[in-house]
This record gives C-alpha cells, structure tokens and sequence, in this order.
C-alpha cells in the first residue's frame, strides 16, 4: 500500500480548533475504515516564531517536503504585527509553497444550496454556483526581485516588487486548468491586465499558445482582470474554471468565495507537478479563510473548510475519490440538517459550536 | 475671469455619442447662464492611431497640457486588439495621467436610489451606498521599470513590470485621500497586501505617519486588499473613504462600481497637485465604464456616467458647486421620473436613447 503519511500543520487563531476536528476525522478513518494515514505535526506562522523564531523552521520544512500532503490551518495574528518582516507568520506559508513548488492553487467558490440566501448577493445571482479559481502561486509578484526599501535619504524610501513571469510557468498551470476544466464545463476564462502590464501580455499570449497546441477542445476567454472582478460580481455563474497569476487570484478567489456566502466553508489545494518517477504531487490543503484571531479558543470556529480541504486532499493525493465524494456529502447533510456554526447562523436553525460541527460530519460520513 | 478651456477626447466606442451630450450641455450653459466655456478637441485610443499612428499626438497632450480641464470619453476596441503594445489605444490615456501628473484618482461609488434594485447586491446592501475610492495614478507597477518582455532563448520568454512606490507619492496620495473624507464621514481606510509587498510595507508605513503628522482627527483603518475586496462585496456601507495604490484601485474600484448597479452612471476625477503660483490643478474627467463597442452608435449608450464626470469638473476644476450640485440633481430627477437606457432599464420605466436621455437632463438642469 502506498504510504499516507500527513502532515499536520495547524499554526495560529482557530487553526488548531479547526484542525482538531479533521484529527479526529482521521483517527475515525483509520480506526474504522483501515484507512491507514499516519500523523506527524509541526508549528508554522506566529506560533514558530514564538517557539523558535522563524515563521517555519527547517526541520519541520523538512517534515513538509518529505510528506505525502500537507494540511495546513491558518497563520497570523495582532501578536505578531511588528515582528520584523523576515518571520512574519506568512511567511511561512510563503516558504511552504515555494520550497515544494506548489505552484496550482485550486479555489473552488461553491455555494452551498443551504447557504444561498447567506451571501450579500441576491440568491438568483449565487444559487448553484460552482466555480474553480485556479492561481498560480510560486511565482509574480510574491516573489519576484528585487524586492526591498531602499532609503534614498532625505526622508524618501522607495518601495520594489517586481513581477515576473516565464514562458514555462503560464504553460504550466493553463495546462492545469484546461485539464480540471475537462473534468467540468470545459470552459477556461484567463485574467490578466495585458493592456497595462508586459507580464500580462506573455501571460496572454503562453495561454493562447498552450490552448490552441494542446487543448483546443476546451472553451477559452479572455478577460482583463479589472473587468473578470466586475463580472464575477455582476454574473458569476457565466465561469467555469478562471486561470490567473498569484496576485489577481489572491484578490478574485476571496472575491469569489466571499459572493458565495460560504467563505467559513471553501477549502483550497495547493499542488506541485508530478513526479517525474512517482507521479505523486507535493500538496497543500488550506482553508481559504484566515486565523480569525477574535474568535480563537471560544470553541465557536466553522471547521468545515478545514474538513472540506481534507476532502480534496483525499481526492487528489490519494486518489480516494469516494470518500471525498462522501465527506463532502456529509457537509452538505448537515447543513441540510440545520446545523450552522455562528458565522453562517440564520433564523430557524441550530446554533452548534466547533467541536459539535465536526462530530455532526464524522457522524454522517 | 478665470478662463475655462476645456479640451474634449472623445474617443472611441460609445466615447463621443456620450460627449456629444456634454457638448450640448456646455452650449446651453453658455448661452443660458453665460458660463463661458471655450472648448476644443482632440484625438485619442484608437482613432488618435488611425489619423496618426501613435494613440495620442504630441499636438494634443500640449492641448492637454494646457487645458484648464480634459473632458475624456473612452478607448478602445477589437479592431485595436493587435495593434502594437506601446500604441494600443489604452497608450494615450496612460500617456495623459503621466504626462498631466494626474496622481489622484476620484473614484466615486454611489448607488443612485432609482437603481438599488438593479445591482447584483441585495437591495439592503448597497441602497444609499456612497463611499470614494482615492486610487494613486502615476505610480506603482502602470509605470515603474524595467517593464519588458524579455526572449531568453528556447522558446521560453519573461514578462516583467516592476512596482515602485517613493514616499513622497504615498504622502501626497494619502494626503487627498485624509482631505477629502473631511468633507464626508472622516473615516479612511488604506489598503495594500504589506504581508507579501514591500512597497505595501512603504505604503502602510506612509499612511499611518502622514495620518499622526496631519490628520489625526480622520479615522484611519488598514486593511489587507484582498480581505478589502472581501469586505465590500460582503458590507461596502463600512466604508467612506478607501486610498490605495494603482493596480489594487483599478480592481477595486470595478468591483466597487459593480456593486452600486450603477457601473453606466459613475464618473471619476483624475488631478494633479495644485500649481505653486495658481493653485490650479491639472485635471481630466471621465466615465468609468468603458468603450463598449458592442453598442457603439446605436444611439442606445448611456450619457449618465459622461455628464456626472463633467459635474465633477464643474465641483473640482472650477469651484462652480452650486452648478455641480444642481447638474447631479438634475441626474437623479430624470431617472426619478422613469427614464432609463436600455443597460438600466427595468419593468415600468420609460426606455430613452442616449439624446434623449441627454435633453431630459439639460431640460430638468
Ligand atoms: C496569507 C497570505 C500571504 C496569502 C496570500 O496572499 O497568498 C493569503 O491571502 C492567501 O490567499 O492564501
Ligand atoms: C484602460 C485602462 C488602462 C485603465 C486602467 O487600467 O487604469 C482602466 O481600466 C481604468 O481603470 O481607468
């Protein structure tokens, strides 16, 4: 049998509450299922700092490249504002995905059928919706240099970051999402500001170029990014998968969760290229949420992103399709049963904590 | 008197259907009121390429240059799609901020009362929704270098934009940003992602020490982009006042014009410092929404957005508020009364085409 070895990365806020919920999951999985995961944990962002310093340290990076799938909770937090920007708790997920070269970020923006009436949008404009961000994530603006202030004296500093992309990097994840979009409507929307920006002109350009060489079969539109925002805003339902760079689909995929009134509930899959021997991806799931600091230690944080990028975790590193598919048939079910944690409460339903939320999925799963 | 030369870039698209209707209003406020307005035009986008090669002429940015005010109208469409990079019709507008040194970008996002019901948003999200976007201009990753695309041999090419930002260009945006929510509900929110860019780390920085130095009597907030974009899709009423750099203000500023139902009506204002000796500021006006070349001359594009940008100048490059004021008046009177084009029509009202609408405005004026 192939190994299942996870690693547990739960870092600040509600992190470890969320992340204790999955931990259990697990256990439930291999006690009852013989699913066979074995365990191991480490400390990122604000926490690592406290304990060692860095926002992540080597050997627990280590721990996260030797890994079959890394899960990972959430970093940050008011306590750690002024820690000088080197260890500040991002980056350690920084150091994360572009140590394992995660460089496909899966975002899907679903939104829960007992959820729609939740968004700020009106039901008709969110009901069913079902769309895949796909974001590059190791390259752009992240981590481009220079990056740096310089002091050019007189009281005048100068800020840098530059953003670079390459040929290979654009083939790359549009090949990502023309594959995923095969799997769903087969439509592909790319987003960038190519009348502003000479790395939006290449990233144009490696899309067209990858399409019409190797995926010619799948629908491909191009959007300016300010417009994509505008229409995801107006119309989402008019996308399928939208391919874009690490910045734009940092700003759209929160976009996009937040329109679906389910931001407490959308995970992500973070994804490296497949071994050239193995086939296995290096792999990273995250809730799409933050640590949520106000919140931390009431016992009253949604665990189901956390549980839900378990799902994906399941489908993409060990091919367990079914039971992906029946975790997040459990989710749904209890959202149907009423059940809401604080964030999602709405009138005539049943205010549970963490914990009870996740033992209501363990329950039905 | 004062003069009040305005130059008029029509443009492309629906550009000059939209100012032909200024153009009438101008006359009847020099004939009527004596306003004295002297105007000239000029070419700029698409057409300024086809006269000559370049998107706009050296002969019309010295009229620009030396304009009391540029009324702008839009650029832009398919039959430009391959013109080369640095003449596409996008050139000329880019070339009017930077040369005009129009560093501030007024961004206005107000739902129109008549329209609440049109936006995507829950009526009760946005009904009386009236918050400004300050975006930053002149800088940032539109301007700063190296901004090339550079061929590293085996067919793989880099795509590279830098973003820069000085202190002096955060103070002096801030500082408009601190002016203005003054005048409105004193509450400012600065926006940036300083967990991964350095110029963010600049810019919060700037922000908060112009604010202690200044305007500490303004109430000021940080928030990271994304969760900005966020929290606007999700609540836009928490805001007043949002000030942000170039590239997170192009997608914000949609987004927030998105949410109003309103994207045909909104106007912005982009100005520069005030002359030492006159005081005067170099200032160009335009709608936000685009050239729509799917619509052009039909008769059917909406002058809302047009004739509110000329308010604009009215209100800020002649100090003419009582005009302004009754001009937006006039606005929210016509479509009070029922008239609509056809991008905000709704069961009811009366639909009017763009020279209707026009006269219906000047009538109530
Ligand atoms: C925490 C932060 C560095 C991160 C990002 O900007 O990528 C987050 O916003 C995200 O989207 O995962
Ligand atoms: C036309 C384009 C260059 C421009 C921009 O990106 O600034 C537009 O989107 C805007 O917001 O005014």
């Amino acid at each position: 049998m192939a190994s299942k070895n996870l690693l547990l990365l739960a870092g600040d806020g509600i992190g470890p509450e969320a992340m204790a919920e999955v931990k259990k999951l697990i256990a439930a999985m291999n006690a009852k299922l013989g699913s066979g995961f074995a365990t191991d944990e480490g400390l990122v962002g604000g926490c690592a700092y406290d304990a060692h310093g860095a926002a992540i340290s080597d050997a627990d990076m280590e721990k996260a490249m030797a890994a079959d799938a890394v899960l990972f909770g959430a970093v940050g937090g008011p306590k750690w504002d002024k820690v000088p920007y080197e260890v500040r708790p991002e980056a350690g997920l920084l150091r994360l995905r572009k140590d394992m070269e995660l460089f496909a970020n899966l975002r899907p923006a679903i939104c829960y059928p007992a959820l729609a009436a939740s968004s700020s949008l009106k039901q008709e404009v969110v009901e069913g919706l079902d769309i895949l961000i796909v974001r590059e994530l190791t390259g752009g603006v992240y981590f481009g240099e220079p990056k740096q202030i310089i002091d050019l004296g007189n009281g005048q500093k100068r800020g840098i970051d530059t953003q670079v992309y390459d040929t290979f990097e654009i083939e790359r994840i549009s090949g990502v999402a023309f594959e995923l979009a095969r799997t769903r409507k087969n439509h592909v929307t790319s987003m960038e500001k190519r009348n502003v920006m000479k790395s939006g002109v290449l990233w144009n350009e490696v899309v067209t170029q990858t399409h019409k060489a190797k995926y010619a079969d799948v629908k491909l539109d191009h959007m300016l990014a300010d417009a994509g925002g505008m229409q995801l805003v107006r119309w989402p339902k008019q996308f399928d998968v939208i391919v874009t760079d690490n910045l734009f689909g940092d700003m759209l995929s929160d976009i996009a969760a937040m329109l679906t009134g389910s931001i407490g509930m959308l995970p992500s899959a973070s994804l490296g290229a497949p071994d050239v021997k193995t086939k296995k991806r290096k792999a990273l799931y995250e809730p799409v949420h933050g640590s949520a600091p106000d919140i931390a230690g009431q016992g009253i944080a949604n665990p189901i992103a956390m549980i839900a990028s378990f799902a994906m975790c399941l489908r993409y590193s060990f091919g367990m399709v079914a039971e992906a598919d029946k975790l997040e048939g459990a989710i749904a079910a209890v959202l149907d049963q009423g059940l809401r944690t604080k964030d999602i409460m709405s009138e005539g339903m049943s205010e549970v904590g963490t914990v009870e939320m996740g033992d209501a999925i363990i329950t039905k799963f």
